[in-house]
């Protein structure tokens, strides 16, 4: 009477490797995916005949488990192109610089060195899986990373610099972090400087033809019939032999046991029976998603690559707080990505299309010169908008969540389990960490038989 | 073709209040209920034979709006029991006091009352209105009570005060509150000291028969047969000439405009098209229920009265914050009834039933006499766990939300509108709240035409 052993709920890299896992131990899966796609938050696509990652699109340093999926799927990656100048705005000044070090007062770049030892000093201490558990863990989670940094960098420009670096990698303001998830994230990422790095770090390498490719090919081998799109989930009941599954459609599916494995806050738009005790139904109202706009920009030639940039810029000044040259891996074409993260991403729909264009293409030609105001074409990605993901690049814990319902982001609930890049121990909110949240799933409830 | 000429979603009283605001100017209106009763997180209902208020039970002090329309609907009020003394529990001891003065050393109460002075005068200075508008809302919306509050509170005894406070009135931690949150309440509310003070403050009145009452006799006066209970909204479609409600049930209603009366987050529930803007969607998503059980535990006597204490209690140390007399009108059913709030409500699911009942008990007894072992009944309402509210008593507003999303929280969506006492400018999270935001609610459509 079983559609299959397990269904999975939500085919992005999480949800499919769940499934990847499940069936080479020889069970049988069914997917169920609300969008017409597969890949979640990772999209690729193309802008006028160009290549393009409209989602998640980078992997490297020690996320070892997608460069062995990536292997084992046959597919192929290719570095970021990080040659030459770099672009740091703040406060209106833009200068440039080499390797890693910006150009800025020795006392500034001290203050920025100071936070990323102490970040990661603090970070150094929580348990990856359990960072609910430390004794400051109730102290961190009740105040903010701005609050905290706030007692040690006194530069304006060094807290700029940060914000730059935090727009882009939470999709948020560094007065909505709370603390102890700054340093959980920090854990789980190893490094503040995997966070922040191209080379040697998680921005290291791209996936030829795009990162949605992983979803794609796990897809493939998961066997598409096992995979049925456009079907959003509305409920979810479980009894003494199995659960029941239905989607909005009115179609209803039956299998032992159900992983959910869609952002933290999509689950509550599920109805569940029974009730999933208040632990668990609270997190899920206590978790929104970043903001985050991927623009991107099209060009006859890579002007800053001849120029001598890199097409890396960033700024704590906004809308953009960072660049990066999306050139396609044969050099074909050329492309610049500005990605608009935090407050200037939430409220960036409600400013007008040719002002949001003109803002931009101002930003990237005082970056790389006036070449850039000439592109061929122009689109945005504004994920806050985007109805199965809520926002991007993740979801965030405010302040007295991780400590309080931690525990239950993992916790399985009778025949529920849960997966999600968010509910990763290593690398939390990257590809790599949905598919560890994919494989621990999966081994999961293997284990129970 | 229409249903009615507007679709109120949501039972409680700000919903009820729009459909009898509506309904008084001649437009027809139909309420949709997901619960099978009206009142929202207004309960009252019977333990043992004693009338009791799961729920919202207070009002008080400036709350002019509430005390007309329980005039105006022929319902009473009756003052909450507050002679004897009081009971505060810190760190393990308890001592009693009369009036509205802990005893405490004079330094602790010092600081105390510097903390309600610095709030209210920063309170003071944001727009009821538009709290995110003031210069500093930005900052404010970055950090928490919490981090603010150690900033001048040395002693530990002042911020446990400040605890039990706190967790009463939000349901939540102070590390859990972004300190514009905080400004925006007081100021919505007037004053710390209405907020946490019965006689003359919020809780000074409590309602005939029950706060439930309000939104009961509202639906008589609406007329029954244009409330629908049991009837969860999943979908609202808006196009050029109307909108199109449907129901879990798959009813489907059709009216000119829609007003939805439920918190914030349960919002987000609902499937809209087209979607709504970001900014909107994304509120939904950030704006988590507070933690609250309510515990009514009922003796023979009131044999707290007869010992000369009032029944009010308050602890920083957990897992009762406020305990309250709640013996009938009459005086003929005696009841205590203790708050568990924040952190305590939010994993108090967790905990083995019994042991609740022993901790409960044995708390009121170190407060009021070894008498209060001997109950004759013992009921909880654990707000987490209920679908239709999501927690209690109202919705929180993490760092970083009010100051970039406040301005989506009344904002229309075509013909969508939004009522619910977070909507409130005035008595933000309170029944008075409630009602106000659906006066405003029914004003603003009735002046749409």
């Amino acid at each position: 009477m079983q559609d299959a052993d397990y269904i999975i709920i939500g085919a992005g890299a999480a949800g499919l490797t769940t499934a990847y896992e499940l069936k080479k131990q020889g069970s049988s899966v069914l997917v169920l995916e609300a969008r017409e796609r597969v890949g979640g938050r990772t999209w690729s696509g193309m802008l006028d005949g160009a290549e393009v990652d409209w989602g998640g699109e980078w992997i490297g340093s020690s996320q070892h488990r997608v460069y062995a999926l990536v292997k084992e799927l046959g597919l192929h990656t290719f570095p970021t192109y990080d040659t030459g100048l770099k672009v740091l705005e703040l406060r209106g000044r833009t200068s440039t610089y080499r390797g890693t070090i910006p150009s800025m007062a020795p006392w500034k770049l001290l203050q920025i060195q100071l936070a990323i030892w102490i970040i990661d000093a603090w970070a150094n201490r929580v348990d990856i899986a359990t960072p609910w558990n430390h004794a400051q863990a109730s102290e961190w989670d009740a105040t903010t990373l701005d609050a905290v940094r706030r007692k040690f960098m006194w530069s304006a420009d060094a807290r700029a610099t940060m914000d730059a670096a935090i727009r882009t990698i939470f999709g948020a303001e560094s007065g909505e972090l709370s603390m102890l998830h700054m340093l959980a994230y920090v854990k789980s990422a190893g490094s503040m400087n995997n966070l922040i790095s191209t080379e040697g770090g998680f921005q290291h390498d791209r996936i030829s033809g795009g990162a949605q490719s992983i979803s794609l090919a796990l897809m493939n081998s998961v066997g598409t019939e096992n995979v049925l799109l456009g079907q959003p989930v509305t409920a979810i009941a479980q009894d003494e032999s199995g659960v029941t599954v239905t989607c909005a459609s009115g179609k209803t599916f039956r299998a032992g046991r159900v992983i959910v494995a869609v952002p933290v806050p999509l689950g509550d738009q599920i109805s569940f029976t029974p009730p999933l005790p208040a632990l668990r139904q609270q997190l899920m109202n206590r978790a929104p998603m970043g903001a985050a706009v991927k623009i991107f920009v099209r060009y006859e030639r890579a002007f800053w690559r001849e120029r001598g940039f890199s097409g890396e810029a960033a700024s704590g000044d906004g809308p953009v707080s960072v660049t990066y040259d999306q050139c396609s891996e044969d050099g074909k074409t050329a492309c610049l990505m500005a990605f608009v993260g935090g407050k200037f991403a939430r409220t960036w729909h409600r400013r007008d299309p040719l002002e949001r264009k003109k803002l931009i293409l101002d930003r990237l030609a005082s970056y790389f010169g006036s070449e850039a105001k000439q592109p061929v074409a122009y689109q945005e990605m504004d994920w806050c908008g985007e109805a199965w993901s809520g926002g991007a690049p993740i979801a965030l814990f405010p302040t007295g969540t991780l400590s309080t319902h931690g525990p239950a982001l993992r916790e399985p609930i009778g025949r529920i389990h849960w997966a999600g890049s968010e509910t990763a121990r290593q690398c939390m909110g990257f590809i790599e960490g949905a598919i560890e949240s994919g494989q621990r799933a999966a081994e999961e409830v293997l284990a129970l038989g």
